[in-house]
């Protein structure tokens, strides 16, 4: 076993926070972490958190977070970063701001960034969410910013997924467009203190009238005002009435095998581009991709056939 | 020969439309087309233009198409718009108003999405690009809002990259920070009637000082005011002056040739992966996900293994 299995198992943080900066990094250790891990995980809540840029997720996260301390129950937070080349971070919000938690052991907060992460945000994510699980985290929320589609992917990991709007950001028939009805399980609408809640209300039961009509599970609308830790009670309410569903219906269970059957192809996936690189690297298909680049050939015949050539072996 | 390849190389704006419509719906013509049209590309200057939201890059865009126009050179340009599922394709701005070109037949203006596009977002831009090349457009202008890696990664397509900044955003530092330097073979100043120019100048040359201090092609600093298209001249000569830096040094044909085997691998990659879902689809490893599902094996584990059995066999 590998010595931060056990520091992992056994509670130590920065054992936990050790293993997830393998993940980030691709450190060598990292699957046998995760191998030796994977018994131990599947019992933490996973509740994903997503919404517009300045919806107020980090304060709504904050404040569940104390919420959820209260309870006296371990909470691990994993913020997915798009980092903007041009912005930094900063989409995110405050994360120096979440840091009031900083000293409690009851918590542990890590942003996942995207840099050079080949694709690999929402598995990057999703085991460094493992790791939180094994850690013994008993709610994990999984944070983003829904600026593409691929930090979206991300909610795929979550059990629960809240989106969360605002008033007068006239985003509800956007996101409803760009398929969010399928992500959501669950609608905050937070600084639910300003003008419009009533408007942004109507328009989001109307939109689901239309589209969950028939659906065993209809998604609740909470609203909270995150400054003042107003409507939490609400939302953890609505959770974990959710969570029941999940278990009564089963689909929390179909849910899961489905996320686990999808995550070995995309391991699949990737091993197969690194090993394709490596064996290129090595010189293999060398002068194909060289009589491509001198525009001999055109790069669909040639890619077809190097396909093709290590397809029909690997039948 | 495919009648849109046909019409394409005849400069039929609809075939090229068309061509475009089945690249991103990855239409079964897509491939015999893009095949048949390389032959004939290769020969626009395809220009990338990045920079973060709200820097100006539409209205520069705008009024460089109106420079290069009065040249009566023909344009095409590809946006790449992220699709933010809470803000709809907004982030590039006001579309509409670029519709100002609409009426002339030697612009072509075309926005490309990132929904539904397993990482396919730059090549379809790639590949969008290669039709307008073929479509017979002198110069091709790639624009990307840079608010994640991914869409960073479509400026490897061009051959010169402007990087536009905006005086009192604050983000260059940022930008540098974040391997914008690596991209960048020209930088815009715009909006540089506003205060703070000056400073931001001295930063970027600062930053170029040490990052690029014996480098041989030093990216210069051009300013323009795109809302009274000024600096445009200096625009496009210090555009030219890079074209002619790549020409004569090889770096122009060393990124060229790079490109095209970076593109072959990303196709086999594409196809290994597809062709592996179809496979999955038809039962191949059924017992082993399932596995998997019922948390009776790792997912690391097992995926290693399929990974092994494919690619031993394929060697």
């Amino acid at each position: 076993m590998h010595e931060l299995t056990g520091r992992i198992l056994a509670g130590d943080v920065r054992g936990a926070a050790r293993a997830i900066t393998c993940i980030e990094n691709d450190y060598p250790e990292r699957t046998q972490v995760l191998r030796e891990i994977f018994p131990h995980t599947g019992r933490a809540k996973l509740i994903g958190i997503t919404g517009a840029p300045g919806a107020g997720k980090s304060s709504l996260v904050d404040n569940l977070i104390g919420y959820l301390r209260s309870m006296e129950l371990k909470v691990g937070v994993v913020a997915v970063d798009p980092t903007s080349p041009f912005t930094g971070g900063a989409l995110l919000g405050d994360r120096v701001r979440m840091q009031s938690h900083a000293l409690d052991k009851g918590v542990f907060i890590r942003s996942m960034g995207t840099r050079g992460s080949l694709g690999g945000l929402s598995r990057n994510t999703r085991d460094a969410v493992r790791v939180l699980d094994a850690y013994g985290c008993d709610v994990i929320l999984i944070e983003t910013v829904g600026v593409g589609q691929s930090e979206l992917d991300v909610m795929h990991i979550a059990d629960t997924t809240v989106v969360v709007l605002n008033p007068g950001g006239g985003d509800a028939v956007q996101a409803f467009k760009a398929g969010i009805m399928e992500i959501a399980d669950l609608f905050v609408i937070n600084k639910a203190d300003l003008p419009g809640v009533e408007k942004l209300q109507v328009e989001v039961e109307q939109m689901l009238d239309l589209a969950k009509h028939d659906a065993p599970w209809r998604p609740p609308v909470v609203r909270t005002v995150s400054i003042e830790s107003r409507g939490l009670d609400d939302l953890w309410n609505a959770i974990l009435r959710h969570q029941a569903y999940l278990v009564e219906s089963g689909e929390g269970a179909a849910r899961r095998a489905k996320h686990l059957k999808d995550e070995v192809l995309e391991i699949v996936h990737d091993q197969l581009y690194r090993r394709m690189l490596q064996s290129v690297e090595a010189g293999a298909f060398a002068d194909a991709l060289e009589d491509v680049a001198q525009r001999v050939r055109d790069p669909y015949t040639v890619a077809g056939q190097i396909a093709d050539s290590w397809f029909q072996q690997g039948r």
